[in-house]
């Protein structure tokens, strides 16, 4: 950590600092420059992160030199993580998850029909939502437990992973009975309590990240789900705020690369959700397999029409498996692999 | 609501969507122009939010007309909403709440000292944190129902309100029996859940801007609010996400007349946190009230080198009182009142 | 064009916006709704896009149904716009721009180092600044028309085209001169005048996308140049102000499919500047070709450690070679073709 | 300068990295903390600044200590910059500019008009464009010279100064025929040869910030002028891009304590721009002067249905009467003075 000082910072503000650096078993190193004077902190940079040091006198910026995240890095854990999810679907090291289902569970039938379409066309985890994180409190809400049933039930069937939202600390062992992967959502990335509650379970946890979110947020949010014990999270870029309303939100995928320089976690990228506009997420897709991307999440819906959420953003299963013959040449050409969902013993 | 069709929309297409919304009991009206053929509705725009329409064959956008939110709309109520926090002290309709104290409550005495000498210099509700929303799982995280406790002696023995946040669902019964108004916190926003909850009790709600939220966003949330049960609303402008790293966040404060114009809720500035830059935050109360902002928060801590969290960004209990005789000047200049706490009988 | 009517409005006030249309030539058609009365406008958009309706006394908003762009659209033109650019390189429909160069022209021996090696590597366009919009007054300007000369020489004895910034309309006869393809800067993509002079001239101009620019704005600024008379405008994409600082700018690469689906003119990916950081390029020019980009724009420099401009974003030329690699690969997976330079007779 | 070295740096590359330094003329200090090893640069930054340190092997990163912009900064001055813009109006050091007029000149009577009634409210410069920059190549572009002519008797007439916009380099000398100060639109802030063309001159500049210009950016492109030997600039904020589109910029007030931290100009919020909406433009004035700017810019115009640019958003005569009402009390209150433009002698 460097601080530099204002130019008018006296000889009593700079032992003052000094001292608290000191008491903090640290050891100050000053550095007199032509315009600036700066001390640099030599020893466990976190011991002094919580210090305000700002809000000395005589301080003009604190610098830290080191990343905030510890267990997310590649410091901590140089090699991929690469998870198993069940059914022997892999994510990660060159594995890549396939995510595809409807926005939400709205009924057995129709959730058994997209699985079975989505699967065929080689997706390897099927998605549905339970409990819906609705902008308004007059929209549909989500099926609750009915819906997680639902769920698990057409995933056995199929014999496919699943994953489903969790929004709750109080529903994360209610939704725990129920799906193989959390999904913690985008509104829900600084939930620290959730977070710690899915750092408790030994679930993967797909987090995804938030609409202003900087590659050090979604990393510090990561970094509570592994404070708490759960190794196995996987990240989700999903899009953020932008000034241009022509697509949803705006798709970050340099996110992805970015990502996998500094941090050993597998990354998923949300197109469906990143531009809600069908006609782009082909292309946003192969992007996504170029960049690097450990996975692709893909809404896909039956008959858009009839949608109790986000039916407008929905591939149909045609276009899915339109979309996934070219990302299988892209996984190929990559050496990445589609992992099969295969049989259960018991 | 108006939906624009395609160049290409056919007849059929065209009578598909007419029936869709002939069966939610509304009135289809057909408009065919030069370049474009569109199709208004006329009815409760309310029962189409939730049809996908975008999804039907032939669609090119919707458009809708009307604002989302209701019971936090000026159409639901015109007049200004006026709470009353206790001991006197009023929000709204010309009465301006003025928050004070520190980011945490790091014990007894501090907080007292702080106290005093914010109610001295006109502050009418004091804060303090007891559950922390940080960044890294790393940070302090605040004293819990200990500091919840100190909270309540201090505002009793300072006969002044105080708020405190709210995180988690869990958490709200708990902080009911301390607290005489809830904070929900920026990260919080959009925790649907937690909304709904301090929704269902009867204390007053301060609603914090997401980092990314528009108006419309925060007055969804509101409405969750609202929905529940909960009339007493406080919104707080607190600074969005931005692109120049030189302050902590942009305070947006067109959002006090903009929210204004078409909310009848208070709102509230808080110059602490949208700058992160003690220097500025002077000119940015005087700012907030100049717009016509219902209060203004502000975080002050006796001793910033040794706050507990966000030191950096407190002002001095002295630099305080200077920026509040420069408030109460602003005020009486609009005809605004800033309540005095009182006294409250058994 | 909707024009959506206040609660309040009065019978006087329709009236009035009514004559104002019919005026114009056009003719306005009422809807009263259950809660709004609009105003829809049959006719020719573009006669009212200049008449501030929204001054009129009694209106809400007004929302135009067609875009603001002409001769940029899909229905001004359905297919793909395709251009020459000399020794028979061609751009859009299917074949693509893959631009390689210095940031600045540094000598000749420089520049006809780097050229050679990323002609060999399968670039087909020459860039170099002589002219660099630098933000401090007190950096390396560019070389001027020296370097123009110089950059002229280069793509002679390569045989290749070249493409240089013009930065001022006084500069644009004298780069004309020297150059093959203009490039407009993202920092001059709202220079109107800039845009009319380069629309005079018969070369392709390729237009970078501004750093806060909508998809709209910079159609619109396309449009300027289409206006004038020149048709071959070739867009670029490089990325846009965000507020996360771990990249220089965040690549909006979703603009390709959105562009491509409202617009003929070829788009091209300037990964060098969107991220800033050489280890990303990579990833991103894969991603660029596989979202359906007509082109890929990287900075290569022999030398980096004594780049003039932009030094430590540039790619080294073996780098370079590497990511070229890639690149044909995934032309070759979607039909795409990269035109080689070819020696051009007199 | 501080240097930070990738923890697997070299010795060679360390003494390479700084070999570079000292044939700089500068020294570098080498500091081996436990995680980072960092090269401090003592001497002049700016020697460094255009060296691609970040190009060099076993770099991690380089981060400035000091501001890049020199004779904007309070370092260079410590006292607010005055300037006289004619007829007795002075703006900086307390004395505030009040800019308004509107958007386009559209003839000699509605702009004697609105002139007449502005300065009657209290305003002491009058704004009126002639070169104007439009989105779209479709819209009316200004009266050109002509409109010059115009401004420039009825500024005569009304015995008051007036600024009109320049927008291309070879516009300069025509416009300073006419003009008493030039104002550089904020889609030109980095028209970097406008910039310096208006620095050859001897007018003040109001320069006003681009749509997604950071506080350096905009203090560099003031420094383009400064440099160019012109001392007079007046800085601009009119609001940037931001994603919620009910206002057409986002306001960002705090940018006027901010520069005046750290740079000596003055500094004038246009909250016409900023906001887009007549009904939120009275708060944001009110909160420009409580902030502590140097000035506020308001668009007028007698009949704003018939304004040929930007109608929809000027205040009427009346509206701005109304305003400069409160803006005098706020003035006053502050200590700050509207000069009263003088009759000028010969």
């Amino acid at each position: 950590m460097i601080i530099v000082l204002k130019p008018e910072c006296t000889d009593e503000q700079i032992d003052h600092i000094q001292e608290q650096i000191v008491s903090l078993g640290l050891k100050p190193e000053l550095s007199r420059g032509v315009k600036r004077t700066l001390i640099g902190v030599i020893g466990e940079e976190d011991l002094l992160r919580s210090a305000p040091l700002e809000a000395f006198p005589g301080v003009e910026t604190v610098m830290p030199i080191l990343k905030p995240y510890k267990r997310a890095s590649r410091e901590f854990q140089a090699e991929d993580s690469v998870f198993d999810l069940g059914h022997g679907v892999r994510i990660g090291g060159g594995a890549l998850g396939m995510v595809a289902g409807p926005c939400a569970i709205e009924g057995h039938a129709v959730l058994l029909e997209i699985g079975t379409a989505v699967k065929a066309a080689g997706a390897n985890i099927l998605r549905g939502g339970a409990f819906k994180p609705r902008t308004s409190p007059y929209s549909f809400q989500g099926m609750g437990e009915e819906g997680l049933e639902i769920l698990r039930n057409v995933g056995d069937e199929l014999q496919m992973p699943v994953i489903t939202e969790v929004m709750d600390p109080r529903q994360v062992e209610l939704v725990d009975r129920y799906t193989d992967v959390f999904q913690v959502g985008a509104r829900n990335m600084q939930n620290f309590n959730l977070l710690s509650e899915v750092g408790k379970t030994s679930k993967p946890v797909m987090l995804k990240r938030g609409m202003s979110a900087t590659i050090s947020d979604l990393l510090m949010s990561a970094e509570y789900i592994l404070a708490s014990g759960n190794k196995e999270v996987i990240l989700c870029e999903r899009g953020i705020r932008s000034f241009d309303n022509s697509t949803r939100n705006l798709l970050d995928l340099a996110m992805v690369p970015n990502i996998q320089q500094t941090c050993h976690l597998p990354i998923i990228v949300d197109p469906s959700h990143a531009t809600g506009r069908p006609e782009l997420i082909p292309a946003m897709a192969r992007a996504a397999v170029a960049s690097g991307a450990d996975g692709v999440h893909i809404e896909v819906h039956s008959c858009p029409e009839k949608a109790m959420s986000d039916g407008s953003q929905a591939l149909l299963p045609d276009q899915y498996a339109g979309v996934m013959e070219e990302l299988k040449q892209l996984a190929a050409l990559f050496d990445k692999v589609i992992p099969v969902p295969q049989e259960q013993g018991e």
